[in-house]
Parts: C-alpha cells; structure tokens; sequence
C-alpha cells in the first residue's frame, strides 16, 4: 500500500481543483480565462451550451488514476462512459500536456486557455462529449451504453493495459451496457488486460433519478457481485475526505489486479479472478453551486447542463459564477503565464504514461499487418462453371483458419460472433484455436478454453463493442452474424462510422483496421427459421453513410468470397460488409477467374450469355449467391425455349460500382456502365436485398429506366430456399417471365414461353406443398455450358 | 397452500408427457402420428427440422401454470422467450382444445394431429417459433431479447393480469433483455398485473453454454437478487422429484403474489415489493434421447435441434425415434379416436382462462377507442403564415394532456420514453399525470409519482419492448424519443411490422392500435450535441417494410403536427413515424388549412409562390420543418432578386404520398402527382432526411429526372441549426442556388444573383465562426408574404 500523504492529497485537490476549474470555463468563457480582472457579461460566450453534471466526477477519477498510474507505473487508458461533460476529459489532457501537444495553438498559457475554451460546443469547434478530436479517447459518449464493451475489447491481447471506465448510471440503464458486465466471463487473467470499471453514481440523468442510484445499498451490491465484481464504495461529499477514501481504494484495487495477474501468469492459476471494481457516489454537479435561479441544483437533475443562467444583464447571475470559478481558486493553480503550476504538472504521469498519450487510443499507431495466406492455396477446383460444389463460408474458414495459425504470435486477430461460428459453417477454425471462455466448462463442451482467438456472446452489441474496442486499439478482426440480426447493431454502427469519418479527417489519428462484416444465414436460406430471420436491409442502412467509409460485398461463389475477403482484411478505415451463402452450392469461377472479377468488382460472364462484343437483346444482371443461382438458371431456361435470343449476364460483387463515380469512389464510369448495361435494352436485376436500393443506385445511370430490379419484399416464412426466391419472385421462372415482358418483339413466341413458365410455377406450388421439398427438376438442375 | 397429492401430480405428468410426444411428433411425423403401428420411413417428413431442446422445459413449465391456474382461478397469459421449441405451446394450446377453437381443421383427433404435425415447419405452415398464428401468443422468439418487456408491457394497467414469461438462458445474455429485469422498479403492486420470470437454465445455446448457467449459484442469487427479484429454484432431472418442487414453488410464489397485491391494494403499501420468480434449471432436450449418432444428446448442446438424424435407409435410428416417442406411452393419453383423455383435459383451465385463449393475447378484441379532444381547441393561433411563433411538440404536448385526462378512468393511454419526455418538450403531459416510479424519491425530483401515464428508463429497448407489449394486449400509446437513438430499436420494430403483417392476414387476430413515434430533438436541432446526435436514418430503414403497415409524416408546423397526430392516434395496425420541431419556430397555416393540408398529405402552398393555375419555372418542395422554413427563405430571396419569376412552393406532409399508387396506398395519383410537380419543370426538394429516399419514393414519377434532392450529408456537428443546413447544403441560399442552376434560361442576371449568394455564404461562414451565432439576417428573417 502507498499510504498517500495528506500533503500529496492537498495537492491533489488542486490539481482537481484546476480541472474542475476548466470544465466551467469551457461551458462560460469567450474572454478573461483566468479572470484576472472582474468578469463582465462580453467575457461570456455567446450561447452557453454545455453539461456540467458528471464533470467533477470525472476529473476526479482522472486525477486519483494519475496519482495511481505514477505510484505503479501502470499502462493505463481511460473510457468516458457519460453521455456528455466532454470537457472533463479534454480539460485533464490539456492540463497533462498532451492536448497541447496534438494542438499546438492550444498552447499551455493564458492565449491558450483561451481558445481552448472557446472551442467547446462551439460552431467549428469540439462537441460536448469525448469526441474523437480529444486524444486519449476511443469512445464517445453520444449514444449510450457501450463504455464497457469498449473497455473489453481494447484490453483483449493487451495482458499489461489497464481500461479505467467511467459509466454513468443513466448508461447503466441501457440493455448494451446491463449485459456488458458479464465481460468478464471471457477475459483471461493470463493473456488479456483488465477492465476497471467506475459506476459512476451521479443520481440523475436528464430529468429522473437514476435507477441504479435509488435501489438500496444491498441491493446494488447484490447486483454487482452476481455479475461477478468484487465493488469498492467511494461515497460522499467532503472532497478531503473522499480524496482519502479514494486513494485508499485506489491503492487496493491497483495491488489485488497485480495479484491477480501474478496468480495467473506466474503460477498458472487461470481460474475467473474477481476483478475490483468502483462504486463512485457523488452528487450530480459537485462542487458547483447550491442554488441557482431559485432552484436546488447541486446533487439534483438541474446539474444536468448549464447550473447558472446567465441574462443579458442578470448581474447577480454573474456574480455567482465569478464567485463558484473563484472558490476554485486559479491564481493558486495557474502561474503569470497561465500555465498549470510546477508542483501540480508534477503530478501526471510522463510521456505515454499520460491517459491523454497512451498509444493504445490511437490505434492505428500500433496497428501491424496481418501475415495473410495466399488464398488461391485455399480455392475451390472449379473444372467449369457449374462443375463444382462447395459451401462459400466453409471454404472461406479455411482461410480464416491460416489467418489465425499465421498470427498466432502477434495476437492480433479475433473473431466475434453471438454463438454463430458453427452455425455459418466455420467450423475450420477449430481446427486452429478455440472459443475463449473462462467459466467452468463440462463433460461434452467444444471447442472451450481461457485463450482462444474466436469470442462468442449472445449479444451482438458486445461482439460489435468488443470488435470496436479491439480495432480502436490497433488490431485485427471480423464479427460474424446471421444477416437479419445485423440490424440490432444498427445505431452503433452508425456511431462507428461517424469516429470513422471524424478521424479521417485528423491528420494526428493513423488509420484502423476495416471493420469487418461476415453476414451469412441470410434472407434465401431460412429453411429452418423463416419470416422473423428474413432481413437484408443492413445494406440499406449503411450506403447512407459516408461513401469514403462503406463498402459492400455480395460474392457469387466460394472463390470469389476468398477474394473479397482478402481484400477487406487488407483494407484500412472502412466497413466492409460481405454476405455469403453457407449451404453446398453450385461453384462459377476457379480461382484465376474470380480474382479478375472481384478486383474488377462488376463484370459481364461471356460464358454464361453473350459477351459485351455483342449487342443483346436482353441483360440478366444479378447480385448475391442465391440470386447468381437463379439468374442462370433463368439463362438456361431462356436458351432451351429461345436459342436465338441474345441474353448477356452481368454479375456485380462490389455493389458499389453500380453508383456514380460522382457519389462513390467505387462507381463505375459511365462510359463502362453503358457497356455493361447498353443504354436501351431491358436489364433484369436480381438482386439480394430490398429492390429499390438497386434503384437508388442506379438512378444517374443513363439505362436506369430499363432497370427492371427483383429482390425480396417481405413475403415468404418457413419454406425451402427456392420456394422463398418463387414468393418474392426473384426465381428462375420469375426472372425468365420478367426478360419476356420486356421483349414485346418475341410476340406469340414469347406468349408461348409465357404460358409454360407460369405452368412451372404452378406445378411448383402444388409441388412444394404437397411434399415439403421442391419438385426434382429443381433440386435436380446443373448449369451446362 | 394447495399441496398437490402424489395422485394429482402423476395426472399431471401424463399431462406433460402428451406435451411432450406433441412436440416431438411435430418435428418428425408425416404421418402415423399416434403410432398405431410400426414406425416407417415413409412416416417422416422429407425434411426434418425444428429445435427440441427448449420444448419439454417449456411444456413442464405450462401444464404447471395451468395447475395454478385453476387452483387460484389465475388470469395468467404465457410468452415464450426461448428462440424456438414453438411446437411446445403450439401442443398445449392444442392440448387445451383452444387450437382447434382457432383453426377447426386442426381437429381433436388422429385426423387433426396429423395435420398439427405436418404443418410445423413445413412450407406454408407454421415456423419453429411462437409465430402470430399460435393462439396465446403475442412474442415471437426469432430475434431474442425481448420477452421480458412484453411481458411488463402486458400487465401495466392490468392488475388482475400475471405474465408468465420463460426466458431462454441464451436470451439472457442479450443487452435488451439484461435490463428488463429492472422494469419491476416502474411497475405499480397496486394497480399494474405482475409478472413472473421463469428463468429456465438449459444449459447451452446453439453450439455454447450459457453464461447464467455456468456462473457459481451464489452468483445467480446475488445478480437476481440485486435485479429486485426474490429467486425460486427448481432445478433437476427427475421428473417426479420436480413435479412436486414446481408445484410447491408455484404455490409459494402465487400466495405471495396475492400477498402483495391485497397489501398495496387493500393495505395501500405501495413499497416496491420484490416479486417472486423462478429458476428453472433442467437439462436441454430433458426426456429426449441420451445419446445418438455416437454423442450424448440430453443435457449437451446437441440437444438443441433434431436430436436424432434417420438417414433414408436408417432403421436403427427410426426404431430409436420410435422408442423414444413410444415412452410418453401415447396409447394412455389419447383415445382411440386420437382425442387427449377426458380425466387429462379436465387438467386445463377452462375457457378464457386457458393462456391460448386468454383475452389479453388477442388485444385487438378487448381494444377501445380513445376519447380525443377536439385538437382544433388546442391550436395555435397563425393570423396569417409566418405571423406566429410556437414550438411544435409543446402544441401537441397540450393535446397530449388532454388524452390523457379523458382517458384517465379507461387506463388505457401510456407514454413511454427514455428520459426525454421534458427534453422534447413535451412539459404539459405533467398538467394531467407524473412519470411512474416506485424507486424512492428525493426531496428535489419532480412528477414521480407510484401512478402516472408516463414511464421512462434510459433503455430505448425497453421502452419499444413495453409499448408493444402495451398495444398487443390492446391498449394505446406512444413512444417519445430522439430522432437519432430510434435506430437503437431498429431490429425491434422489425420484428414488431412483421407481426402487424402476419397478424393483419389472420382473421381471428384483430387489428391494435398503431405503435406512434414522436421523434424530436431531430438531425437539424443539434446545437448542444453534434454529430453522434444527427441521423434521420430511421424512415429509410422502415420503408423497407410492407406499405400495408408503415406511415411517415412529417409535419411543417404546430397545427399540421397536431391534425397528423390525431389521425395516428385513431388508426389501426400501423406503425407512424412523426418526426417533429421541438423550438420556437415561425407557424404557417391556421388549424383549418392544417386539417386540410394534411387529410391531402400534400400540396401547392398557393400563398408562398404561384398556385397550381400557373405554370412555374422552378418548384421549390419541401418536407419537414427546417427544410419547410430554408425553403420559404429561399422563396423569398428569390422573390425580391427575380420578381418575376414562377416559384411554386409544394409542402409534403405524409411522406409516401410521393411514392406511386401502386407502391403505397397512400400514393399520389400520377395526374396529380404530374399537376403538383410539373412533367417537365425542375424542381429542387429540400427534405428532412437522406436524399436519396426521395429519389427512391419517386423514382417510378414522370419528373423525376428532373428532381434535385437536398437533405442530410452527414456534415457538420457543434454549431448552429441554420449552420447545420449550410454545411449540408440544405440552407435558404444553396437552395435558391440550386434553382438557379437548373434556370439557365436567366442567363446573366441568373449569373448576378449566383454571385450575391455565394457572397452570403462566404459572410454567413466567417459570421458563424467568429460569433458562434448566426448573422442578424439569418436570425431575424420572417416570412411576409
């Protein structure tokens, strides 16, 4: 134990003194930051916006884990889990010198303060939460709830990080954050980090109590316990005393996560530990003022945002605020210059030690290649198209399985997955490495140990927190889903592709790892679950985020997955979403061909119609495996009835290339676009999601009027996979009735062909139902060249 | 207490055993289904599928409640968390006779058991979930996670009611469903039903244990202990040993229940109580077979679908599948006729009181209107357009207040929202009610009450969980969120349109009242928080669903937020999305031109440009209340450059008017799509959300081409709300840019006006970021017309 002298604590509260001190100035101040002459109402921003209510909280974790990284020269980063006071965390940066660094016009002096507290929450400034442009951060505190799926994910391969994570109680009421604490069932003592959560009881969100903050004392510590937590109170009001409280706390905490890694890479006892943990109970807006504007505000909801409202000529109100930022007492604090004194700066740690400068937030940084396989090794043998038979997935596992043998030493790669590795058929990488899991296992487990590369929870936000966390922090992985479920990470995603976007645009921040999608189970093979796990709309969720962000993937056949997939694990600073089939299916490129077509992303296939040299009377376009399936089937069905008829197929796997090069870096120029589509001929698109994306993409194109796009439309429930493709008419006869429609000139011919395709239909319906299988010439049916 | 004799309880497990054999026969048989003779090949399904291992876990469960049920005389609905074994209710529903009630050719003999059992996941029968078509059913188990909301969801104002909601261990492991245990602290023991978890501990997942099966027992005592509940364990394989426990159990817990409610009823001690639950721990696939295929199956994970493959000529494994079913010794349970045993059925409830008949599971039978005021009382006063100021959401807030006083006594009218009630603005509903919460309370907190209309947790799931468990119990409400944390529920009301769509082709099912959003605090009102907070997504991704079910509309002002709301509020089996200003902002049309503006949903505002009579150079349309509010900006500037230029101003309300007829019921007529918007004329739309979604509605319109589309880009964070429209080019000055640019016909003078403009940004941008607040011309501008 360390036993912190009273003196260091004293100087430790002016240290939270200075922090607290410029989280106020950050919400109040245009001029005069260090109020060195009576502050006037033009020394005010013009519009005070800002959340005041967990800054002091805040600073105060950040300073007592600066006196605790010092004492044992810890590797530490920290989390800022409340949706807002943003300025705490970029407040203690500044004061630890690394803001300064990153933003040299943010300099350590009074000209420097000064901007600094202009910039927050102003128009071309930084926001109210840790946003990306704070260095230190990983996280930001917009949308609740993924602090500590974060934290998780950033310690996983970092066996001496620390992730201190401050959560707020009104976070701790969202669903990712209440299933986030089982974390620890999956972290191994041994190999990994750990996680040092804070619950940071404020009382108060916007408007209500908290309720984490109003059960009974037993009750909380019921809770954590039964989520596997060893909790440590720190509860009060005084400052001198809690400075106390909480260095004592700090230093216990600090020796039993030192122990329990010795126990477990020393002695090898891998047991799940306990790990400490930190009940923080504050009052909301501490340290601020007792009453304003004739309201109770300090440890009430009214500590929210701005404490004092400040009218035009409210005087009073101005006084009072002069009077809260004095009681901090800034001449103490801030020397001639305006910078943080000697004696205080003295108290953070150094150089990468500091919170704001760990290298683990800028992951990129850090960020090493993969050793990947050469992946034609891997290929399926395609003799012709056609003449093959494989499961896409199953074959690109044995991929992943080399990806993880190769790196097993840079431990620098994981899968995540909510308990569906097995399920989309990459049962391959078991062949390689095991699921991690650190709670007893049984007699017929599989595939359980306290390290392994592939982590698996039923919770897709903690697969997409934990994968989110591992990026930011410099490493490698993929999140592995059925598609339809894909859409209950729907708004992190979005978050993720806006720090994306943000720090693309900040020189100082490298890039990361993409951030990989692997979405199988997809829409066309439900047989088992139907209408409830029928959903390709991911897609659409995405292509409404940034062009420079997204990409996504539909590969038609296992060769052409393995090189789209190469491709992702590559790329840098995306999302990449591929969609795959995983049932034995028909195989179309060998491996030479695929690589083609997948670097050209889009490609006219001469061996399955007539090439660009001739002009067709009809194009069948397709996208997705299922689809591609039933597009030349519909080929080969057209050429039996109509040999003379000049039908060209055009497969994309880059969905992108169908958008303007004007809207995506990927689209296609135009003058290739007409090649491939023509600009006048009937274009049958069958495509693997919601049809009107395919509209959306296209609607610049010159040929766009032609388009005639089928895709899923919600019908369909428990039936066999063809079946489903029938009742969204996306199938083969379907596909061929539609070219026909479209082909007016074929006259009573085609009306023929019309009338024994819609007589296959119907055979197909009372096939299906009768028997629960499809009819043998279905099932049955090969592509011959 | 009731202590069942030895005697009642073997009847019982006869009882279970005819569950049982049902739930295995609905996988396997095709016929045979009382196996009167040797088991065939031919007596299979040509597909097997479904998931045994929840299924007699399930059906233990149900024939329990039953007993209770009759014993109490319990009003007691039952929902199946797991994600699948829905055979499992579909045989006691069955069993009970209810199933026949619903579907008479699925008769109480051998006849209609064959069918039961064909139909399970069979092409055009029923799926391996409790889908729509269960009677009793009001969850779905494909996507997991939110069983538990609808089961508090159902009971809020339903205090006779008990909720019996089996939660898989898997699901448990979900974010939404590890805070619905926190939803006991909001309900009332007074004038809510209850609900009882049944936590049934399996063991495993698809191919994993489960986290809450593996943790020490004290721990899952201390987690459900410190979630507010008091845990009953039932935990074996024997059944006659558990027989007697889960009958003793339920004794215990539903005296208890009673206790409670005489208590706060009779007592009026409105202390949170903690409510009883239950611990079900029994092995996966219990009574199904130990091993095949050379691994053991009972209590592994393999348990988890069919536990028993039969190849085609596979005789060993069909005797073993006929020896299992030959177990439940069906010749006792049923009659010669294939009818359950009349001393059998005398074991379930009778009439309503059977849970697949229970009233409250088919809400749209027991749904009554609302009394809704007069909102033309409620409105605002507009002299003429611009000529007013209001904030729209506190409008509707008054008409809020007063559905809430009217339907006081009814019981039936529920806000829900996460904890931004008085943040949207929305203040007045706490005129007529508080915010329920049976947490204590402090000295400062404000409309907290143990009784209130309006219920708030920062879990955006639980909050779309209760609602919909709310109005699938047939009740109304709302709920009242930021525009961009919908996204968080995006799979949920997935799942939740889905069921509207399923149910709407059931006749038996009748219609609910529509699942509203409120949706403020939008992309375009960020100045406190940025860009985490900017995402209008949520239309695009709910387009994708059947026009049948979905409603979009975005109303320009008070008055038209006020019509648009009523019409929602009385419709049925929808799903409305209402996207709202929450600030002060210009009106435009009196109540009367409202309620007509919005019953077209679309149309010419003839006093902002030209009328319909002539025809335009340029048509300026708009949608939704800042592109409403740019767009008459912009009107105006180019009134007073080019005076005697044609600028038609078309404002749309209901957003899928733009879509074709075809596509959306509420689709505009071509004519009169081509009368608003010319076939020929450019026309520059400022909309709310993405732009492509207009392109998208409008890509089948004669004009289309001629569209330009201005919308969100993903720019911009801290700054202000016109800022935010410049930085995505949705402002006054970009969008009479805009018109210019396609008005070539202007020529030089078009070429001034280019020049001023583009001198206005300039201005505005420099303004903007020295003030940190918009230009006096940008701030002070009123409409005059």
């Amino acid at each position: 134990m360390s036993n912190p002298t009273t003196d260091s604590l004293q100087l430790l509260d002016a240290y939270w003194r200075a922090a607290n001190y410029l989280s106020v100035g950050q919400m109040y101040l245009w001029d005069n930051p260090l109020l060195r002459r009576p502050l006037r109402h033009a020394d005010l921003k013009p519009t005070i916006v800002g959340h005041w209510g967990s800054a002091p909280g805040q600073n105060f974790v950040y300073v007592h884990l600066n006196r605790i990284i010092r004492q044992y020269d810890l590797n530490m980063l920290y989390i800022s889990g409340p949706g807002h006071a943003g300025q705490a965390m970029v407040g203690c940066t500044y004061l630890e010198g690394t803001y300064s660094e990153v933003y040299p016009d943010i300099s350590q002096d009074e000209a420097g303060l000064k901007k600094l507290f202009r910039q927050f929450s102003f128009p071309g400034g930084i926001g109210s939460h840790v946003s990306p442009e704070c260095p230190g951060s990983i996280h930001e505190g917009g949308e609740l709830g993924y602090s500590l799926s974060h934290a998780f994910g950033a310690v996983f391969d970092n066996p001496d990080l620390i992730a201190a994570c401050v959560i707020g109680d009104g976070e701790a009421e969202t669903g990712a954050l209440a299933t986030a604490w089982h974390g620890n069932k999956f972290l191994s003592p041994a190999t990994d980090g750990t996680v040092l959560p804070i619950l940071h009881l404020n009382g108060y969100k916007i408007a209500n109590p908290t309720v984490l903050a109003r059960i009974s004392p037993e009750e909380l510590d019921d809770l954590l316990r039964g989520y596997g937590w060893t909790p440590h109170y720190v509860e009060g009001d005084d400052p001198e005393v809690l400075h106390r409280v909480m260095a004592d706390t700090l230093d216990a905490i600090t020796e039993d996560i030192l122990n329990i890694r010795r126990r477990a890479r020393d002695e090898g006892d891998t047991d799940r530990p306990r790990w400490p943990m930190i009940v923080l109970r504050t009052p909301k807006g501490w340290t601020g003022p007792k009453h304003a504007g004739g309201h109770a505000i300090e440890g009430t909801f009214r500590a929210h945002q701005v404490p004092i409202t400040i009218g035009k000529n409210d005087d009073d109100a101005l006084r009072q605020l002069e009077e809260w930022m004095q009681r901090y007492r800034p001449h103490e604090l801030f020397d001639e210059q305006g910078k943080l004194r000697p004696e205080l700066a003295a108290l953070s740690p150094e150089g990468a030690r500091r919170m704001g400068s760990n290298p683990h937030t800028n992951g990129g940084q850090l960020l090493e290649d993969l050793d990947l396989p050469d992946y034609a090794d891997l290929a399926v043998d395609v003799p012709a198209p056609g003449r093959a038979t494989a499961a896409d997935t199953e074959v690109l596992a044995g991929y992943l399985r080399e990806v993880i043998r190769r790196n097993a030493d840079r431990r620098n790669f994981r899968i995540f997955g909510a308990d569906e590795t097995l399920s989309n058929r990459l049962a391959h990488v078991f062949e390689a490495t095991q699921r991690q899991w650190t709670l007893p296992t049984a007699e017929h487990d599989q595939y359980l140990a306290t390290d392994g590369r592939v982590v698996e929870m039923l919770s897709e936000h903690q697969c997409q927190g934990w994968l989110e966390g591992y990026l930011l922090t410099g490493r490698h992985g993929l999140f592995n889903s059925y598609e339809a479920f894909i859409h209950i990470v729907d708004s992190m995603v979005n978050q993720h592709a806006k720090w994306l976007k943000l720090t693309a645009e900040l020189p100082w921040r490298k890039p990361l790892a993409s951030l990989n999608y692997l979405l199988a189970s997809h829409v066309w093979q439900q047989a088992h679950n139907g209408f409830t796990h029928q959903d390709p709309g991911f897609i659409d969720h995405l292509v409404n985020k940034k062009a420079a962000i997204v990409r996504v993937y539909l590969p038609p056949d296992a060769n052409c997955l393995l090189s789209v997939w190469d491709h992702c694990q590559r790329s840098r600073h995306y999302i990449n979403v591929v969609i795959a089939g995983k049932y034995p299916a028909q195989q179309w490129l060998d491996i030479e061909a695929a690589k083609a077509h997948c670097a050209a992303g889009i490609g006219c296939w001469d061996w399955a119609g007539c090439g660009t040299d001739v002009e067709p009377d009809v194009v069948l376009a397709c996208c997705g495996d299922v689809p591609t399936l039933e597009t030349l089937a519909a080929v080969s069905i057209l050429r039996d009835y109509l040999p003379d008829l000049q039908v060209r197929v055009v497969n994309v796997v880059d969905l992108m290339k169908l958008q303007a090069p004007t809207q995506h870096p990927h689209g296609l120029e135009e003058a290739e676009f007409d090649t491939l589509f023509t600009r006048d001929r009937p274009v049958i698109f069958a495509f693997h999601g919601y049809p009107f994306l395919v509209h959306r993409l296209v609607y610049r194109r010159h040929n766009h009027g032609n388009f005639h796009v089928r895709g899923y439309k919600e019908e369909g429930a428990i039936t066999t996979s063809f079946d489903m493709t029938v009742l969204n008419e996306l199938d083969r006869y379907h596909l061929a009735l539609s070219a026909l429609q479209h082909l007016p000139e074929l006259g009573r011919e085609g009306e023929r062909v019309r009338e024994a395709l819609e007589g296959k239909l119907a055979t197909h319906r009372t096939y299906v139902e009768e028997h629960g299988v499809d009819m043998p010439e279905v099932r049955d049916w090969h592509w011959t060249s």
